[in-house]
């Protein structure tokens, strides 16, 4: 089965991109695998597999290798004197901007090629998280209070000490601070309003019990990874979260009760059905007092988590069989003809 | 000024699209006007002034002419011996599939093409209804109560009659009925679930006043256009809607107090402001008792909204003068330098 991983991105995430890829490359066998590297300028690279190491991207070396370009179908490698078709149904392993604000997903569907990952509209929801919020309002999902600030607003927060700040539209952690008092509140919104200009507020739960969930549709029906609970940090920052997206080892399922498994997993269909299919995403959940809180959807997460699956290529593979099937509209220019014809033209 | 007219797409709306395009080319002078045309097989064409007819489309003519591809910056046309790049500057005028659903925002996006039009997530938020609501819903912003249901559901509706039916995400009214009785009901839905798997129901509002009202971000500040009383129907069908994207006569503002225009005004700014920046887009309010309801937004409104503004051109102007800017990520590979060193690579 062929199957186009396709990685890098201009974002703060473009590196963590590259380990994720160079992580699922050994967790995919039995499928004919190709690499498509999306540089931080937006050319795409064709990348041998014996080529796919770190330090091939931060030296450089991949400018040297083939450069595709996008078309109906697939993206080309042209050479002197032939072109062929490669990435001809891919893996969306783009982390952050580009893969998982609408950008990748929107281009791969103008130019019709099947691919694994979060459709346009999902990634908009899950990319900015005060968008995530609206979904879950909508939805009747529980998740965290919070308020929003825009870089121009006065800086008054009225969620009580200690508080989380996050950059509305970055993952990874990224520019997230937890603000104990009043005099790192200031540092502390300058380094997320880096990021982005709006920034999330929430307040910071202590002792809060977590778990990570992660699924995708297969013919009708969530396939469901096992629930992990994550180490416990106060958050993770960004190197350890790097880190993170290495992993491979097969974890252990969090010992909870099966009553709570069927809620983390109704409430993961209700954020997932009609929105994320075609995707394999996780889902971080918060339990306070019993009751199930989204803390974030990952349409895109590290390394897929391959790890929480007791077989992920059967899993990505029966994903890769079952993607969703867009209309397109058939254009008969039958109102201009009409048109044209009262006008008697 | 340089500006291209992005114009078609595979769309229900690729007819009507071509008619806004003819039209806007009249209300753009002293623009430097360029035509690129996206086929239903989103192929680009390079389309000359003069060939700004819709029966050149309907007849297939564009298909002798120089085919564009993208690239960083614009779109290229290749000749024999030289290339040269159009489209550096564009005004996405694709109405419905393509240009709202986000799919056309993102690609200009990634190749750093300026444009008017709305940026990925605004067209998340106005393409489907059902997004629409949850945005109204999360703004505090009235809109009439509705019901949802996918083609899979039971077809159960517990609005009372007259209600109305509508595909969730096309817009000019294409599969859009109003639902007097029951026995109309089942035909209703199999003609809204042709065009989309989930529809939206809402009550039938007898003898509601309508307003529209266009407005784009200029320098900071909303330009606001007049607000018109829409010509009544009991709903625009597409032949209606169709000749609707060829107004270019100045109409007169609706005679309403200035209260309500400001009203209509705080509401627009409510959904525009953090959004819709870099858009001229055209919110379609009903007004129930005194108070104001969003029905609908077009990112994209028919003919730009021309006919509401008393200077076209120059509002398009300033709105291409101020166009928001994305910060794109720096790489540097600390990450990857760091973990390579720890290793000893």
């Amino acid at each position: 089965m062929k199957l186009a991983i396709l990685f890098g991105g201009a974002s703060f995430e473009h590196e963590i991109s590259i380990v994720s890829a160079i992580t699922v490359k050994e967790k995919l066998k039995g499928f004919e695998l190709e690499f498509i590297f999306c540089d931080q300028d937006h050319t795409f690279y064709y990348v041998d597999p014996s080529r796919m190491k770190a330090v091939t991207f931060s030296k450089g070396e991949h400018k040297k290798m083939p450069r595709l370009t996008l078309q109906n179908g697939g993206f080309v490698k042209k050479s002197f004197l032939s072109s062929t078709v490669v990435g001809t149904s891919v893996l969306n392993l783009i982390h952050g901007a580009d893969g998982e604000d609408g950008i990748i997903a929107s281009m791969l569907d103008f130019y019709s090629i099947p691919f694994i990952g979060p459709r346009t509209a999902a990634c908009v929801f899950s990319f900015d998280k005060r968008y995530t919020k609206y979904l879950c309002e909508a939805l009747h999902v529980k998740s965290v209070a919070y308020e929003t600030l825009n870089k121009n607003d006065e800086r008054k927060v009225n969620v009580s000490y200690p508080f989380i700040i996050k950059p509305a539209r970055l993952g990874s952690s990224i520019g997230v601070s937890v603000v104990k008092e009043e005099k790192e509140l200031d540092y502390a919104l300058d380094v997320a309003f880096e990021f982005d200009e709006n920034v999330l507020i929430e307040p910071f739960l202590a002792g809060v019990k977590e778990y990570n969930l992660a699924g995708c549709m297969i013919e009708g029906e969530i396939k469901f990874s096992i629930v992990e609970e994550p180490q416990k940090n106060e958050f993770l920052d960004f190197e350890k979260k790097y880190m993170d997206f290495s992993r491979s080892a097969t974890v252990s399922s969090a010992e909870i009760d099966d009553k709570l498994v069927t809620e983390l997993q109704n409430t993961f269909a209700k954020i997932y059905i009609n929105l994320f299919e075609g995707a394999l995403i996780r889902c971080d959940f918060f339990v306070v007092d019993g009751e199930v809180y989204l803390n974030e959807i990952n349409p895109i997460p590290g390394s897929m988590a391959n790890y929480l699956f007791d077989d992920f290529s059967k899993t990505v593979s029966g994903l890769l069989a079952s993607l969703p099937k867009e209309k397109r509209a058939g254009v008969s220019y039958q109102y201009i003809h009409s048109i044209s014809s009262a006008k008697g033209k």
